[in-house]
């Protein structure tokens, strides 16, 4: 029987990966080193849902959530990522509660919803072989996350984690930055109190609140404040930063050769 | 020369097979077993138009219409799946006369039209060697299927039918029951009758309708009723259940094997 | 933690499926359905090792062991497939025991074998994760399965089982009956005769005996007799059978409608 | 150190050539012709970002600058390639200021513009290698180049062509000639008139002018008339004309030597 | 029905286009154009069977014989194209009638050849269901060419061309005149001298010889010399040449323009 | 013009990272990070042609020396590589002078090798545009790499490295050691008296020497000990290590949260 799935429950606090290496080896270890949560961003990456399936596979298949940050706001992508049997969907840039609503009834069936129908044969429901119990627990075993990262989010944060179907906010550090005047400075103080406001009233409606590490904000200390589901790990800035301490080291080591002549 | 578009004319009834497995053997086959169109379905399947373009190609070889289902109600997919050389869109969830319309719209050039012009050089003009002979014909060799599947759309049927430029119309039964209020129940009586009524009203227009089977309707009492194009196969589905029967014959014998020890 | 080789032990009997349409959702479907093994054939299928990796994954997510056919019979596959975490490899037109041998110790990292070491690094230690691991279990949780199918491999039937690292034999009845001159006729008495003998002397070294479905022999006969791994289903054949099976019951409506005028 | 953007600054006059066969051997080609830019064609080819970054990165190790024609005129596409590292966006259909405006707004980051944060992991930045020095230059090494293609981007050229952000203009006689109601006649006295109109309204604005070879306009009228980047070149119409001559030729010798039996 | 084989036999003289470019869609042009034969290329190409098949599709929907080269001297590549439905496979280097022989023996299968039998699924019966016809015909609607192009094969043309299974020799001007101390030199008298004997020798068996165009040796002579199947199109050459001239010419305009100034 | 090949000459001591993530972003990062070699592995990675074609072009992009390594000991891998445009390639197993003069000489056109002739379309002389500079230089600008990782090999060392042709020797740690008897210890005392075995004797020809990093040899004492060319970097281990050093992090921190409470 089918792998997938086996714990469905999303428990917290929780730990996850950004992914933006799209090479399913790389998914698959993510997810076997023990990240309960992998991030994999279609909005940053140069891909699209043929490119994401197999990321999702390897991901589940290494015994991570698989969530999928959609390039967009866009309705659309929620049906065909739910319908690939992902765990969960990101969408940046979420303003206001209206927003948020269109996309939660996009989570759902009609008549309640609006997504599309087709549940007797998509990798969801392993191609048919589940589809009565697809149709029971889907959207319990799902998650919508929506982005937090405007001044207009901001401003109406509360509202927006309640809209019913909105399952956890992730604060983008980066874009709120830019909203708010502070370009590349996620670490103004400005910023860091708009994170906290966000924060404060999105917890105000019981919602678990995530977001990722930074500079001075480390995994721990987000952790502490409270935070639910904290992605302390990036592929691709892992791998560059330890590919540039080697060469650093390798050009020491050269240095040292002409040094010494 | 060319073996495409040898026999451009789209007769009825004909039948055609639903295509989820997206391996263009499989498409191959498809149209090879003699089902006269094959639809190859974006709206619920992971894949995009570089996906699409290879299955077109072996349905066409095989030697069936390719008609491509389109992710979603836009008609930007429009003019690029007609540029690829497919020789059918269907379309979802349209609810009036109004998104039919500028669907229609989007598979004709300028100025009657919102169909932007590369006719040398896309594979629909065989990349140029019959540029002249393309823009004589190629919207007669083109079918745009509109899908009605909502409760809007079954009360606008007769007017989405009768928009210039709109070939066939498709019943969509899940998602019509879902949006009548019985999700997962589309042989209740009022989404049989609903059926009915889209039917009629599309029927008092002369174009021709389309539907697929479903438990207790099938192909020969669809075409019976008097549908033109019935969608009698799926390759998913139809794979699906004989690998069960065969998982279940196999439990069958080891438990066999089991009692007899 | 990685959802991989939960179960690392080969059962018998048991039952498989061939698996010849390399698309994932497929391979994902056929281990989701209940079979313990899928035959990933890449000796009949246009494939090679970036496309396998891709079915190994979904198989083993679907929740059955990946044994995949090697093309040809050379080592060079071996390691590379094995790197990649199958679960265990065929290989084609084994005639002798000289052969089985060389085959078998392309399984073995040195000093015993030939293998080459990156178990550092490769999917089957989990990219490194479970090296430790891996060193000391990598043998007993993989099988190579070496086919018998040629007159000469029958007569050195039970010298080839004997071969350690050998873990199971199987019997091909359609190039088995072309070695006989009996091509195209698994059903031969010859045929049967020699599939009977080469199973009997494999029988003699104790290790496991499998085949697939013919004409004649179904899955019940098989394990019936005393095969240990029955191959029941084919992807390939199971959708080519329903496909024809639809189109000639339209073919039926439509005379039905012609004569009934 | 990367090879990319060794030469950042765009020049003029220059020439460029139309990418429509997506083969990066065909895209390194072109760059290492001697071809200053490559126009990679998303709108009238069946494909997306992860076709597309193959081809881009093809391009520029050949030596051109890559600029990317997006399928539609929507905002997602811009930041989507702008990570990608493209070095440069081309949006068909811009028929007004408003339309030109948010397409400008979407190529720079918050608060200004409305593109969202990711410099320190996309490929733009050499995947964080250089995220500072990016967003410093990351808008001068990037040029936005609207088509103007329709009566009512005819009617507004001047004021499309004055937006902050709008690098460059193309004019598309093909559609342009649609638009105009003489469709497939780009040569029709109305299309020149038209053409020769835009661009003299856009000239005011001191934006550089680009347009593509047609019959009667080859490259050197074009480059004499002032146009500032001209597509001389399309490498699928290139190798069309060159395999339909190669074959009439063939059929010639045939032919001859049918006549002189 | 499947499109493929309406017109099984080979046919001369003809005329054969060199692809090189692995993009479908320059496959189906090569085909749609009017040339008889497309060789797809794997020697001097980087890409494996599956990339090959999409390839061979679109050839053959074009309406042209694909012909693969493999890229080495080996049976295993015969029996895995002829499965995947090629209407020919060239190899390269064949030295003498042993090599011959084992070439020929691998398209035949069992007993009087070696190719493994997998009628039932692969595509060249249209996956099964054109296996009884596809053991009729198989080896009638193939042709096996082999290159002789080594002095060694020279040496040995008739005992090549005379194995049965070799269907037609091509002669491959290039490795000739390495071969023959004059590389890159396919024009010198001594390699034309080679062409002759080659042609020559090959004749006295009936088989049809095959080669390609050369600077001075262009399709016209080719044909008026005997040869039966001429290569007079070479898609990267020509694409090449057409790109080069156009960069040319748009240099030749711009120091036009500077020494007008 | 094309950017590859700017600085052909091999200068040493240098650096190099082994590349086995298949995802060109990577590739990419490796050559602009400032490695002087990557080098691609195709011996334990699920690759071929087709998926290592992309990667060179994005090594080379990067500003990197792209060196492939074969997945076995056979010369046709060598003339498809070298038709690609690869920089160099390394060879697995060589454990005599025989084997390494036909390696050697496959990398050379005949008369003097057995390299087949295609300098006119393939990458490597810029598809054509470069062919008569290729015949000329191509030799000096591409490096063949043998591996000496066999007791055999280490006894034939100086040997091997005679060989004309052979530019550089690679002594493999990890087979090294299996070979001798102690699998999985590298660093094993007779382990490291093998390879300065090999060492000294490999430069008593004067070629260069290489290697990778190990536990206790870390790049600067093997650039200390006069390796030329060491492989400091493995993108599979780094991301491998830092994802685990993360997730170990992230345990303290849950474990923390529940010692505090
Ligand atoms: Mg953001
Ligand atoms: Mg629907
Ligand atoms: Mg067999
Ligand atoms: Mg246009
Ligand atoms: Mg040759
Ligand atoms: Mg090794």
């Amino acid at each position: 029987a089918s792998k997938r799935a086996v714990e469905s429950q999303f428990t917290f606090p929780a730990f996850g990966c950004w992914v933006n290496i799209f090479e399913p080896a790389v998914a698959e270890l993510v997810g076997a080193c023990g990240y309960q949560y992998a991030l994999i961003d279609m909005e940053h990456s140069p891909v699209t849902v043929d490119s994401v399936l197999p990321m999702v596979r390897a991901v589940q298949l290494g015994g991570a959530k698989a969530i999928v940050r959609v390039p967009e706001k866009q309705s659309a992508w929620i049906g065909r990522l739910m319908d690939m049997g992902v765990d969960g969907i990101m969408v940046p840039m979420v303003n206001n509660a209206a927003e948020a609503t269109e996309l939660a009834q996009a989570t759902i069936y009609a008549p309640e919803g609006t997504r599309g129908m087709a549940a007797g044969i998509v990798r969801a429901s392993n191609y048919g072989l589940n589809t009565a119990e697809y149709l029971q627990n889907y959207r319990d075993n799902f998650m919508l996350i929506v982005q937090i990262e405007t001044r207009e989010g901001m401003e109406q944060a509360e509202q927006i984690a309640a809209v019913p179907g909105v399952d956890c906010v992730f604060i983008g550090p980066s874009d709120l930055a830019g909203s708010l005047g502070h370009r590349a400075q996620p670490e103004h103080k400005e910023v860091r109190a708009a994170i906290r406001q966000i924060y404060k009233n999105v917890k105000k409606t019981g919602k678990p609140v995530s977001t990722l590490n930074f500079t001075s904000r480390n995994a721990k200390q987000l952790i502490t404040d409270g935070f639910d589901l904290v992605f302390s790990g990036s592929d691709m800035t892992m791998l560059s930063k330890a590919l540039q301490q080697d060469v650093a080291n390798n050009q020491k080591i050269v240095q040292g050769l002409v040094g010494s002549k």
